[in-house]
Order: structure tokens, then sequence, then C-alpha cells
């Protein structure tokens, strides 16, 4: 193609499998001169051939002619496989750009190799800008929720490319500069958390309707649409319902019940979970979220558990747990949007310690933006999240927010209700249950934590606090019990 | 000291703070010859001129010194703080030691740094003996449980000298050899995190019975001594009772209410949990505990919290939950002893995939009776462990055990009315409610988890298996609904 400086592209793809296409399709289709480069040039071709006519493609067939065919500054969306893969063409590129050029890594990144990259790439004068960038195939055709990394300067050349390509919520793009280097793909990480949280207490509840109350599939799909048209509106809750009320054609049978009961998962609620025991912030929404998904997993030892629990007082069984049906379904709704906000008042904490551990002044309530429309966790919900942060960026936990604390309020007798409900019914409920007693624990003037203190004490002097004055103590508990300043 | 051959030392400590300090004198006590070093020579010193009398010591100015004193091959244990601290000493030693020599790291250090010492130290000739030791300060000195990784020809030469110092049950010693290289830190960091957890559900009993029941800390205290006489019986349990029998002397009131409810953290609970995560292994109960001191330290969400939920609907209070205060008593007993066991299933789970994952080939039964006596988790609990995998070392999980599986059914509904009462009255118990939840995920046949797949199969084409043929599918969710094999 042209090699006129005129005609040069203002952003490259390279890796064009389904991802990196679709995000190619979309700059194009928004009048962006797009260069094209794949490791083997038939992807390349497919493209161009498939969908040349939705815009403006400047295709290569290798490295060198695809950073040719850029204007300077270059930027460069890198869309391979997350690891060695992207260590690979990062390095191919760096060999070719020039100090000022932009390589923007829109891959399932690790928030870490993101850091080190961009140190790396900045020793070289590249701008290195790590980007989170979530909803799937579909958002990245028609319109992501894009969270990038970086400098700023790389930003003020990205910038208007992303917030035209972004989702957008009434005028406003999905798309912000989310922090220094690591910061867009540490903020996507706990967007997936959140993700894993809100869809296993979505499974909790569907469990409580079909397992409590007995009602099929098509009834709950039902039930969950109309929820979708209250404060739980969202796009998880609304596939929900499209998923339930979908019938298997081989079998006639409702879709849900061929469905194997395995939940997989590809690496960030794990990640999400693990950068949160570092940072000591307390996620465990999440972290029962992601161990559901491991625990189903587990065949043989289900397998074992159900042959030696069946018909036995711990095989507490659910028929006849619900008194009132119409009460239950708007308990669960309540217990579900309770939980929600506990997950999300657990994810924004995560991103805030991050930002602080890392310097990275992420904006909490920008975060809330741009989730609102692009990424799988887009809910109506997270409107009233970017209000709380608009009133108060200091917020100690979305937990105190007003309008929040209104509704967990108003919503607590149905949560408890629904949890005694499936404890007594062996329904398990891990997700609804450790997000009550992170609000129960958070709201409490004294935790038995202060035993824990003085058992460490006892077999380890490792000391403790005293509530009438400072200082640390031991108590010298194999002698003569009294107390010294440690 | 002497330099004859004769009298050259058996065993070598450098690093004489307390731990290392009571080991030493252990080893003395029970007739080794025992080299010592210290950076500062007054600690090697002060502990010649305090516990001299009590055996055989080889004090050493210098790190040559003290490597001449010993005899052939040379076995020296480090007990230095974890991480830099033992890289340098053992940087220092290796310049010293001959080929045959055996350097062993007692701290308490992450299993995947004695990966990398022992292939280090392997390719000089030298063993590496990464060793858990639990029991703190008294058990070094009196008799710890030792859990050595490392080469079995170590193991010869040390075997004899752990198991003497040991803990001894029933005639036999708490220590074993592990495994290979990290086998042994690793065994050490569940066994922690299982500890995070035993202490977290005897904390959550305390406060059922403290703002459930209405009991005082004195009453409590007797209600554990009780308990520390059947099936509970341990050296948690026990200490329980001795700190909530104390008073403060300072202000009169009972000891308990005196200290900050603000639990600390070393480190090796948040390991436990990270490392499952990688696993694949829901450790839920370990999680829940690391996260609840987690969140006990975040005074200022704290206070926001109970500001803002304060005489409100969300504000359950624990008085009158209790109708009949002997069942409760016995009902808490019996929740903490089911959920106890479910902490032990998962992190004797948890040591069979590291076991796995890193081809130790460790025996669980011998894990378990290496912790009957010596270390911070010893319990009467543990020999039904040991005999539980002496009748099926192939067991899928201790919660299938017969006697594990009698223990939990006879005690599911007392669990239940434990957690239904703590969800009515806002008393938090996420480690009961999440080792319940766990059972109940386990024994059910179904989950539902086909959701979370149906749901990812919609908005990321991750696919699905069927219950009812091999293969993936994917359904054609934008398009006409039908479904393709992926």
């Amino acid at each position: 193609m042209s090699e006129q400086d005129g005609a040069r592209a203002q952003i490259g793809v390279t890796g064009l499998s389904v991802m990196g296409r679709n995000l190619a399709r979309n700059l194009a289709r928004h009048g962006y001169r797009v260069a094209l480069h794949n490791r083997s040039v038939g992807r390349t071709r497919s493209l161009v051939a498939e969908h040349g006519d939705e815009g403006d493609f400047v295709p290569s067939e290798s490295m060198r002619e695809f950073v040719d065919s850029l204007s300077r500054p270059r930027a460069v969306i890198v869309m391979v496989k997350a690891g060695a893969a992207t260590d690979e063409v990062i390095a191919e590129l760096t060999g070719l750009l020039e100090p000022g050029d932009i390589v923007i890594d829109c891959g399932n990144t690790h928030f870490t190799d993101t850091i080190r990259r961009e140190k790396d790439l900045a020793a070289k004068g590249l701008h290195f800008v790590g980007t989170g960038v979530s909803g799937g195939e579909e958002g990245a055709l028609n319109g992501p929720s894009i969270m990038p990394g970086g400098s700023v300067e790389a930003y003020r050349t990205l910038g208007p490319i992303f917030e035209t390509i972004a989702a957008q919520v009434d005028g406003t793009p999905c798309a912000v500069h989310v922090g220094p280097d690591g910061a867009g793909h540490f903020v996507k990480m706990v967007h997936n958390g959140i993700e894993y949280a809100d869809m296993q207490l979505i499974a909790e509840s569907y469990d409580l309707l079909r397992s409590g109350l007995g009602a099929s599939p098509a009834q709950i799909a039902e039930i969950f649409r109309e929820w979708n048209g209250g404060e739980l509106e969202s796009f998880l809750i609304e596939i929900t319902a499209n998923v339930l009320a979908h019938t298997d054609a081989a079998t006639g049978k409702p879709f849900i019940d061929v469905v194997a009961d395995r939940a997989e998962q590809k690496g960030t609620g794990r990640w999400t979970v693990q950068s949160a025991l570092d940072l000591g912030i307390p996620i465990t929404g999440i972290a029962e979220a992601t161990f559901a998904r491991s625990l189903s997993g587990h065949t043989d030892q289900r397998a074992a558990a159900q042959r030696v629990y069946h018909g036995r007082a711990a095989d507490a069984e659910p028929t006849g747990v619900v008194q009132d049906p119409k009460q239950f379904v708007e308990d669960v709704r309540n217990a579900l949007y309770a939980s929600k906000i506990v997950a999300y008042a657990q994810g924004f904490d995560h991103i805030q310690a991050g930002s602080e551990e890392y310097g990275w002044d992420i904006d909490r309530g920008a975060m809330a933006t741009i989730w609102r429309g692009g990424c799988i966790i887009r809910a109506r919900f997270l409107d009233r999240i970017r209000e709380a942060y608009a009133e108060n960026d200091a917020l100690e936990s979305l937990l105190v927010a007003p309008y929040f604390a209104d509704a967990v309020a108003a919503g607590a007798d149905s949560w408890r209700r629904v949890i005694t409900t499936a404890v007594r019914a062996g329904i398990p409920t891990p997700t609804f249950s450790s997000s009550l007693a992170y609000l129960d624990a958070l709201r409490r003037p004294r935790l038995p934590a202060a035993l824990i203190q003085g058992l460490r004490d006892d077999f380890g002097a490792h000391t403790y606090q005293r509530v009438d004055r400072p200082g640390s103590f031991h108590t010298l508990w194999a002698g003569d019990g009294s107390e010294v300043e440690a």
C-alpha cells in the first residue's frame, strides 16, 4: 500500500485473532486509517477481503512494513496471547520503533508484567500503554470499555482515538486515562474479579429460586427479566434471562440442565484475590466466587461427598422451605442487590489500595463511569457508584455512601431471611453469606479479633495493643501473668 | 574450644535470636555437641554464659571458625530472618562448606525460595534442607514439630537428630522427612494457614457465646475448659481458656476487653491462600480467616460503618436470640468441630495438590502424625486424621472418611442452627458460614456453576461441556441460538 506520508496509517494492530480483528474494524469504522499485521499473513488478508469495505486498512506482510506504514508517533496495538508471546512481539517491535512511538498492549496481562515492560520501554524512549479492554468480541467491535495505563503524554495521542471507539453512555465515552504504567491492567483485573462475584451471586440467586422455590428455568428467566427493569438492570442480568429461557434443541430440555456444572476460569479472578491478599484488602465476595468455581471442578470429591452424605442428617433438603413465594422472590432480589453492593465496595477498596501502593492516583468515580457501558459488568448501578464518589471522593467504603447504606438497610431483613433459608435448606450461598458477614463485621463496635491477638501473644509472644493506652504489650503467660511493655 | 577431630560439633546453629538459641539448647540438652555462631558475638557469649551447663556448646567468633568446628558432613542450621538475610548467610556459608555438607534453613521461608536455594546448592554439591519448625519459642526449646524437606541422603544424617529433639507423642517423634526441596516449608505454610482458620473459628465461637448467649469471659473460659476434655482437645482450645480467664491487672477488667480488636498477621496465611488459588484448591476457611484479620485492621472503614449503620434496620442486635442456653453451647461446640473438620479437609487437599504439582509425594497421614505434638495446632483430632489416611491413603477428602462424615452428620443440625442464629443476630461468622457452604456445595448433585458456564459462553464464547456427551460446545447466542461443536 501507499508509502506516502499523507497516506500513512494513524494506528496499527498486530495480532488479528478475533479481538484484534474486531478492534481494527472498530477503528476503521470510525474513520481511522488502520495498519494491519499478523504473524501468519492469511488472517490479514481475510480481514481485508471480508471487511475491507468498512474502512481504510493498510495491510502488511512483515513487521518492518507494518511499522513503516504508520505515521509518527507510531501507535501500535499488540493483541496477542498474554505472556511470552507478548514479550516476543514487543521485542520485535522495539527494534523497529523510534523514540516517542507508542506500544499498546490490549491483552489480558498481569499488571506487574505491565509495570516491568513500561519501565523497559521507557528506558528506550518508547511509551508503553498497558490497556484493559472489556466487552468481549462484541464489545471490541461495537464499543468496549477501555482502561489505558501509561504516560499522560501517550494518552494525549491515544485518548481521542480510544474515546471515539469506546462505548458511549449519556454522551460520555467509556475510556479514560487510568494512571501510570500498570494502572490500566490492574483496574481491568479488578473489573474481572468483580465480574466473578457478580456471576456467582446470580448463580446463587438462580439456585435459590430453582431449588428453594421450585421454579422452572423459564419462570426464573421471567423473574430475571423483571429484575432487569429495576435497580439490578445490567448486562449480566439480561443475558441470565436469555440463557435460562433457552431450550436445548437436541433434547428439548432447558439449556441450563444440559450444561455440565463445572465453571472454568482464565485466571483474572485468582490474580485479583492474590493481589488483594498482598494489599490486605478483604475481598471476600470475589474470593468465595473464585473458590466456588474451583470447587465445582473437583468432580471426584463431589462424587464421593454425594455418595457419603446422601440421605444422612447433614443432607438437608430444600423441599418446602419457602412459605411465601412472592416474598421469597423479593427477598432474593434484595439479597442479590445488597451482596452486589458489598462485592463492588470490596472491589473499589482494592482499586484504592492498589492506587496508593503503586502511586497511580486512580479516580474511582472515573472507573465507575467507564464501566457503565461496553464491559461485562455494565449496569445502571455504576451510575450510583459514580455519584457516590462525585459526592465524596474520599469515601471510606461504598457501603457508607448514603444511597448504598439506604439500600443495604432496606434490604437487610430480606438478606438475613434468604441466608437462613438457604442454610436450613442446604443450598450453598457462599457469596451471599460471606458478603453479609463482611457487613456485620464492618459495622460491629467490637470484633473477636481481640481474642486472636491474645492467643498470638500467648503462644508466640507476638504482643498486642490495648484499648486504653498506646504501645505494644506482652503478658508473661508462662510466668506470673503480669504485663510488660514490648 | 577444641579443634581436635574427636571433639568437633555434630551440628551447628547460626543465628541465635530466641528461636535459634532455643533450638541450640534443645540439641545440647539431648547430648549433641552444638557449634554456635551469631553475627554479633554477644549473643553467642550470653548463651554460653547463661546455659553452658545444659550441654556441650562450641562457640565461634567467625563463620570460618564456626564451620571449622563441625564434624563432616557438616550440618548447619540457619535461623535468621527469612528473605535477604537468609540469602546472605547461605552465600557466606557456601563459600566455606564442602560437598556433602548440609545447610538447614529453619526460618519461616516461602517454599518457592526453598526450591530455588535447594537447586542452587545442589549444583555446588551441598544439601539444602528447608525445614518447617512449629511450636514457637517454647516448642523450639522443649520439642517442636519438625518438617524437613530436602534430599533423602541429608535426612539420613539429620533424621536421628530431628527425631530426638522433636516433641514425642505416644513414643512417636513429631519429625519426618516430608519430601524433596520445598516440601517441608510448603507443609509448614499450610500448617500455619490451618492455624489461622482454627483461631478464627475459636474467635467466632467466643463471639457467639459472648454476644449471642451473653456469657462473661470467665464463663466462656469454663466452657472452653470443658470442651478441652472432649474431641476438641487441643493446645489452642486450652490457651483460649487461659486467655479468657485472665484478668487485666491495670483495670481489673477481663483481659480480653482491654486488648485492641485488630488481629495482625505475619504472612503465612496470605501465602497459603495465594498458593491454593494457584493450585485451584478451595480453602475457603483459611481465606475467610485471613481476610477477617485484614478487615479488623481497617479502623477508618469500621468507624464509618458503625456511624452509618448504628440504629438502622441492618444493625441487627444479638439480644435475646438464644432460647435454650444449654443447647446453644452444645450447638456452638458442634459447629466449631464440624467447621474445623472442613478447614483441615481443605488444608490436606492443599497439601495433596502441592505434592502432585511439585512432585513431592507427601504422605498426608505422616503430616497428621507429626502435627499431633509440638506445633500450634496440636490436637487429639490429628490422631483421627492419621487414622483416616491409614485406612485409605487415597481418601478424596477428610469429609468423606467415615469417622469425620459421622461427626459432620451428627453436628449438622447444630451447625445450621448456630449459623441461622448468627445471621439473624448480626454476629459475623464468616468461617462457620463458609465452611458449611463448602460442605453443602460438595455434597450437592447439581451446582449452579452450569449457569456460570452458560453466561461465559454467551458473553465470551468460552464454550461449555454437556452432561450427555463429550466435547466442547458453543451456542450462537447472537445468531439463531443453535449449538456448534467448538
